[in-house]
């Protein structure tokens, strides 16, 4: 089995690797069915979140439990901890280091993983920095495209939403681009599109793409639909420009009705009104199945890691 | 034994699944002095708190722990998880189901936990939601009368203090009402007193009650005076109501000295001023040893529904 | 094995005592090189902290951790726990008793832990209260001088920084007062002097010591150069008089370079800028080391307490 150290961006795996990650993912659902495992017993992973994510910690923690570690976590490191005092985060890495066998990382800074991965002396895990990356997200986005399209070659993905604000996207990007035949449409309202940065990203890497406006014609063509939130977190005082991005496009029955019979809507999760709740009944509605995905996923992750 | 699936409010137990749960309960009176058990080794409780209390989610997760099962948490799910960015309960529920075996939900709207129990797909317990129902402190009520007096048959119980705010004291009169003979006493300030669909679901299955204003007078009665706090979040605004209602019955020496010597004081804690200190070391206080009780009895339903 | 019960002051501990923790501690350090131990399985540490600090928390969780233990943790239990409605420590203690076999108590008023010692009925340990005491972060400085001088006899110490407020270097005074020919320096701004209560407490002991201004010429002469933060938030409102303590001592290359070889520079964590980050290279900073020390210690003292 392949051997991971740290876990920071998206860019970092290879198909190889990737392969790896999703057929012991596959063996951690089973393992979930059989109500765990002991493999990691007396590890210890320290959950620290400087910017709060229950999904993402609960989800961390209870891969890290149900393979039979242990966890010290703190669900606000940035009100409550020594960082209010004022020290740097990698005196704070440097010390929890010394208590875990390994760190997850949500941090408000793009970047934070890639410091903390200096110092820390034993593995990071970037659960998410700043507008940077999630690449365990983007992971699971890439695991739940295989399970629920049976391939990751000669897919056709939309991208909808909040695509300059969403690290979740741009990490899912970087994936995509190493598999052949990928093509991808941008949906996005006019003041939150897709960044240069990315965009440059898949020219040079060959991947073919297209920013739209209509999403019920793209419906028709996509394999995976991935609908975003329209971050208002990230617009800070612009509610104006919030409110006329959010609800531009609204994944409901209309939409459902143009996509094919095998293909899928995803969501990273959480929605607010972005996916209509009369379509979590269509088959083809995978954001949950999705979510569930990420323990396996991060289940796997920590194996590869620490066993 | 009785198969438990969601807990949810006290009308759904009757008496041969109370009896059962007693009985499990005094068996993990056993288990805790011989420090624990592995019966629910790699199983994963997720306790979601919107509204604080540390009291109840501590003896949840203990009773977890003491048992070998594992504990994700959020201590304050209201503000630091996807609630604030605008997730609905049932979205959270679901995307919690898939890392957990069981949910512990405390909720600050009523009727929170039958939401949640209709999408999670795993068992629901309900700790505690709005002004509606805390069936598990009403079983560990009934546990410690039980415990404390040798009969739940026949008993007279007084209900003092906050009866209009107080979920405890709802659902402990749903589970007395099963039983043969029980009388019961509302001692409450006039603008806290007991709801009308209480006393409408008592005189439906023919439970006498009385309203009363001496506190005295029904300590000579009662073989539990049920004390309960003002709670000064539920007034709001109101702080004049609130310091009027406050003070208005205290249990303290002189109430004591009216109560028959078997006779016990019982409070669902935290308590403010509502019993004074010096009755603490009274053996006919018992409400350090029914908080003591609420870890057998939470014990027992996560076996039944776990095991 | 010594048998302990609560570990409350510095003053408790005797040379004997502080011996059988050392050696338990350098024994916990082999356990967390073999991943851990089994030992303290099914046993239940309760984390209350009423001021945060998420570093001996984790600290503390970890040890448990790694000893096979579970933990019930409150993160800031003065904001979100009963003690918000009113309820006193001695209640919360007594409740939180009966889920739990050991208590970790953080709490902003000196003496806190003794009065949750008073009434807990299982053994409190007290991880820091108010301006009183800190007194696993003494032992495990006294365990970092140890293991870095190689003896606690016939050293000096210079104390540098805020030595009114800081209950670590109090605690630390206790300790190192029982050691044959300790001698101490005090370095501090005009307006965190050394209180005098320390100062009477080791004329007492006839431990000599010396309050002197001029830092480089004191690190020539010590062992141990001890910094510690100048505490933003014991100053309240008088910012001036922080900013005017704050920078008045660095420990910095200039400093290193007066320094013995054989010399370390110890400090509790976490810092602000009273040691510049290029002294973290130096060999002799032992500041790291003595944070992953506690971890050792800590252990111990639970294996000692609960085993």
């Amino acid at each position: 089995m392949d051997r991971l150290y740290h876990v920071l961006e998206a860019q970092q795996f290879d198909i190889d690797l990737i392969d790896a990650i999703f057929f012991t993912a596959q063996e951690m659902e089973q393992v979930v069915q059989h109500y765990g495992s002991n493999i990691l017993n007396r590890r210890v992973m320290a959950t620290l979140f400087y910017e709060p994510s229950t999904r993402t910690r609960l989800s961390f923690e209870s891969a890290m439990t149900r393979l039979g570690g242990g966890v010290i976590t703190t669900e606000s490191a940035q009100e409550f901890s020594s960082a209010a005092k004022g020290e740097t985060l990698e005196d704070t890495i440097r010390v929890v280091a010394g208590y875990s066998d390994v760190i997850v990382l949500r941090h408000y800074e793009s970047g934070a993983s890639n410091r903390a991965a200096a110092v820390a002396g034993i593995p990071v895990i970037n659960a998410g920095d700043g507008a940077g990356q999630h690449p365990t997200q983007a992971l699971l986005d890439l695991f739940t495209i295989q399970r629920e399209i049976g391939r990751l070659q000669k897919i056709t993905v939309a991208l909808v939403g909040d695509l300059a604000n969403g690290r979740t996207v741009r990490s899912l990007c970087y994936l995509l681009a190493k598999y052949e035949g990928v093509k991808m449409y941008f949906v996005a309202p006019e003041m939150v599109r897709m960044k240069d940065d990315i965009k440059e990203y898949l020219q040079r890497h060959q991947v073919p793409f297209e920013e739209v406006e209509d999403l019920h014609e793209v419906a028709r063509q996509a394999d995976v639909v991935y609908q975003t939130r329209i971050q208002k977190e990230r617009f800070g005082e612009r509610t104006g420009e919030y409110e006329q991005a959010r609800g531009r496009y609204i994944v409901d029955r209309s939409v459902m009705d143009c996509m094919q019979e095998y293909a899928v809507v995803m969501h990273p999760l959480p929605r607010v009104d972005e996916i209509d709740p009369e379509v979590d009944a269509d088959p083809r509605a995978a954001y949950f199945r999705q979510a569930h995905n990420g323990l396996y996923v991060r289940m796997a992750l920590l194996r590869m890691i620490l066993a």
